[in-house]
């Protein structure tokens, strides 16, 4: 086993109801005012904003609003928030909403604290040395960003979906509540359960090292993914089955199945970010796409790991039975597992190939991927 | 599931040579003087202690030393090191030991910043709102007190085995490098798993709600606790083994596989306390005596779970045949699985019991174990 640090100071308070404790929890950390991050109003519709906006007040927190977040959040969205956090002195940031709205407010608390600019951050040209603190509720189970330090952002004017990670990210305390993910439609519950598979899978086939253990706690997640979906295609309203997804969803991106392993790469993010980054397409559907072919190209890179995932995640016997079990589970819920079932055009394949290069690159993986292997992978069908 | 809070701040700092990093850890968070705990001088002969004095001493901490913590540790000790700290104006503890010195710098650190006898936080007659930052640098994977807020600590006059737990006590920083493992004897290696799988499995079984997917963490740590501990039977060296079992540990009582469950009870934990306050047995050989027992006792209550352990962790049938299996598996690796391969003598049954109640009363499972359920679960073989 790898030698590792795991330091994830996130407070979960998770359940139902706990979106109303907001405002008792800013107040017992000493907060007066905050930034109120959301996204284009499902919050407002569904009444979660009212709750939290009645939790602020009956604490007498002050809160200043930036809704608006999109899927593949803008940077130019987070410049505009920074605008207004450092014009109103604000100094906490909380996040209402899935992955888009808390990776903005991540980046919005670590490019608020600085004079330059924040994209600085995901190019690698400066560090993350501080960043106001982030609280958050989540209403999407899939991209673990409630208990990570993780952000990715779109700089949509240099067609690059890049990420930062760090600690000093991490929220302070996130609040999940099951209840909340419950109008998620179908469509997005597939998406959600193909992104917190991939999360599980990238270090799980890329490390370096496959301690049984870590193995274990990935092949949890997949199962009790996999399960809880298919319960929850048949009644979204199943409370457990959420609660458990949701659980799930926050440990397949934590720090701690990747725990020793001595690291592995993101080889599947690194291409979806470039699918998203061109056509905008949905994370999950993106990585549905991509995550089969990946299979089939990588396999006899660590032949043992994927006939372990056969036998473990659905009882197969060899590595090709293995991918086909999942792309064929993945088109049972509704996520495309083609670049045609994506609607991408098969001209796109080189572009896609230079943009998700140029980010592995970014992230220390130019000597495992070319742009020619890239264009492998995604093939088109 | 049952709403829930999971916070763990312990950082963990895991792998080869990590102690030779304490000083600048310390130093790091501004630490200028430690009170240095440790155990018998185990760490004196193997050279842990000269590794971590020259750490601290190249980064300018000044330490102020207390040896001659013991297994079971006592109040005792607790009060005398509380007396050094206050009179030599310490602010933080760092433990170098097992989970017995651990424990004993959580209570030095509770008891310390008052006035009042830190016994009282034991027997619920005060709660702990504040502490001295603990640091810890781990010899023995079991207690798992290295990333919980948890102290066991015996006060020798009143014979009673008592517990605090505030993630207050979590330590800022451990320090887990199972290469310091390596010289635990087979017997206390066989301790050690028993108490990992007592950990375990004492919510699995007694919980009101039972997601499958801290079930399958559970199972996980389990089966990885098992599958390790035959290894360093034969390999007492083998690297990989002993980390894997250390992370193991350190996962089975971190919050992490009860989140959710709705707690559940430590009956197990609640009747060995009572073995070692009378017998001063070890914690793992007393666990071995008493978990079949229990498990006998117990299984019509929760059945379900029971079959599900047998067939998940060793692929048998029923019930019975899961708790013959892991009794034969206690046994095989050298620990207790009876009051008399334990040499508790037949006639202590009520005291025992008596002693167990006690503390099951304190600990609010009044109404679960009467004296006399106690005593049946014991019996004498």
């Amino acid at each position: 086993m790898n030698n590792f640090t795991y330091y994830n100071p996130t407070r979960i308070e998770f359940g139902r109801d706990k979106e109303k404790t907001i405002g008792e929890l800013l107040a017992n950390d000493g907060v007066k005012r905050v930034l109120l991050v959301y996204g284009t109003g499902s919050i407002k519709k569904n009444g979660l904003h009212q709750r939290v906006i009645d939790s602020l007040n009956q604490s007498g927190i002050e809160y200043i609003e930036f809704g608006g977040i999109v899927s593949n959040p803008l940077l130019s969205h987070v410049y505009d928030a920074i605008d207004i956090v450092k014009s109103n002195n604000i100094n906490v940031i909380l996040a209402v909403g899935g992955g888009s709205v808390i990776d903005s407010a991540k980046a919005i608390a670590a490019g608020a604290v600085v004079d330059t600019d924040v994209w600085d951050f995901f190019i690698n040209k400066a560090t993350i040395e501080k960043a106001l603190p982030v609280y958050t509720i989540v209403t999407l189970a899939a991209a673990a960003s409630e208990m990570n330090g993780n952000s990715v952002i779109t700089n949509e004017v240099t067609k690059q979906k890049y990420s930062i990670a760090s600690v000093l990210l991490n929220p302070k305390i996130s609040i999940v509540n099951p209840e909340l993910m419950m109008s998620v439609t179908q469509e997005y519950l597939a998406y959600s359960a193909v992104d917190i598979i991939a999360h599980s899978i990238e270090v799980y086939f890329t490390a370096t090292d496959h301690p049984n253990f870590q193995s274990r706690l990935v092949e949890s997640i997949i199962k009790s993914v996999i399960e809880t979906t298919e319960i929850l295609i048949k009644d979204p309203t199943d409370y457990d089955a959420r609660a458990e997804f949701a659980w799930a969803s926050s440990q397949a991106l934590n720090g701690l199945t990747s725990s020793g392993t001595g690291g592995g790469n993101f080889p599947n993010h690194m291409i979806e970010h470039a699918l998203s980054a061109l056509f905008n397409i949905a994370h999950g559907a993106g990585l549905a796409i991509v995550i089969p072919a990946w299979m089939k190209w990588y396999k006899n890179k660590n032949l043992a790991q994927f006939e372990r995932f056969a036998k473990e995640v659905f009882g197969k016997s060899t590595a090709d039975e293995g991918i086909a079990a999942l792309s064929t589970w993945f088109d049972s819920i509704g996520a495309p597992v083609s670049l045609s079932a994506g609607n991408i055009p098969r001209e796109s394949i080189l572009d896609i190939a230079q943009n998700a290069y140029a980010l592995g690159i970014l992230w220390g993986m130019g000597n495992d991927y070319s742009v020619q292997s890239i264009e492998d992978i995604l093939g088109y069908a």
